[in-house]
């Protein structure tokens, strides 16, 4: 937590009463009374608050002001095969740090049925949050759910990778990532990207052609075969630092 | 897994009696006698054998041909801040599977005592083996334990970042990790790196000025802070995609 999250109409005063919140106020940052703490609004911008009260049970912000503008999304919208939920805050607490912008949650043939009844699914604002404020981040990435794969690709996948270069990870494909990804140079306009990534074991065959005939190209990272968080990461991250080295420097 | 591995002496027939894989092999590949299944030897070739005998407790293998050299490990070296027992597997699970070649655990200010005591720390060769056999690779990574930082890097860091580029992950750094970052390409000769890689917080400002005296550059991702699994995924990452995207296709 490198930032606290504030709601998004806070003016000037804000008391806290979320007990993990209040836990990292008072421990990990070991603030008391009259100290400043990093804070932002959801939806809006960076700035800091002072600490004015704290009890047991609530902590009293004052003094909030926040002028600084939250870090740029990447263009870039991930869709994943619902992964085993152990690994689903993780995967979402990272994508969310990194600045990925949407996400949609798709059936896939390795994605047990079990998984769409977690309880997990009923807590993904609290793991968007929880990313927001690791990336010092206000700006929610969006996160959509679809049960049903082929009518999702038939019916939506057009218009969300329209404009955009759409990737689907597969070990198995004959092109590189790397070699593939069309990067924003001086030369070339801005685009955005669109990854397909499967959960643990991959797309099917069916799968993959199906994403192939609508739009995708198959990109594999070579010989090794890494975990669905792991890949989530290596690709997005390939994103970030690509976009990260343009903005930044 | 995505391979089963083998001791290196295996000759012809091997015995499986370790109840992880006995699981693995029973439900997830669902083989029964006469399959065919893909293994390694340890420190050895890739290739398959044959499953000859199911028991409860026990799977024997036989018509073990390896003919296939593994992976090509990446020209990478990871020194990594202690971090908390609980994410150890992960990350170590992950390196190895990305082919880092070696990895020293290091002592840091953010390190807590506690994480020196845990039992996860006599674990690390499971951790790797299990790395190994999700990538398809059969050389495991080197880990070294070092409990005193400051004797680590002055006595001992110039030999391990000598002839390679060492850069050290700082979110406050001018620099940029991906401008800074030196590739093999058709006019330069190869390469290695060391990356540098702080536990949760990261490093604090005397542990990057002394790595920084003993021959690293801070780089830093732009604004966004991530956790370090994430960051660590995210480097490494970057390295395995420029390798790959060489040598693969």
């Amino acid at each position: 937590m490198n930032i606290v999250l504030l709601p998004k109409d806070t003016t000037d005063i804000h008391t806290i009463t979320d007990p993990l919140t209040c836990r990292h106020i008072r421990t990990v940052l070991a603030a008391t009374a009259g100290d400043h703490i990093k804070v932002g609004l959801l939806q809006g911008k960076l700035g800091q608050a002072t600490v004015s009260h704290i009890t047991e049970t609530a902590i009293t912000l004052t003094g909030i002001h926040c002028p600084t503008m939250p870090p740029a999304k990447l263009d870039l919208t991930v869709i994943l095969a619902l992964p085993r939920p152990k690994v689903l805050r993780r995967l979402i607490l990272d994508m969310t740090a990194m600045g990925v912008q949407q996400l949609y949650l798709v059936n896939s043939y390795r994605s047990e049925k079990s998984y769409w009844q977690s309880d997990v699914l009923q807590r993904l604002d609290e793991f968007v949050q929880e990313g927001l404020q690791q990336a010092c981040d206000t700006i929610p990435m969006t996160i959509t759910l679809r049960k049903r794969l082929k009518p999702f690709v038939e019916d939506e996948l057009a218009a969300i990778i329209a404009d955009k270069q759409a990737l689907i990870a597969h070990p198995y494909a004959t092109k590189h990532f790397t070699q593939t990804w069309q990067a924003t140079t001086c030369d070339s306009p801005h685009i955005g990207h669109v990854l397909v990534i499967g959960a643990e074991g991959g797309w099917i065959p069916y799968e993959v052609d199906l994403f192939t005939r609508h739009g995708c190209t198959p990109v594999s990272i070579g010989s090794r075969i890494l975990r669905t968080e792991n890949v989530v990461n290596v690709l997005c991250g390939h994103a970030l630092l690509q976009a990260s080295s343009k903005s930044s420097f």
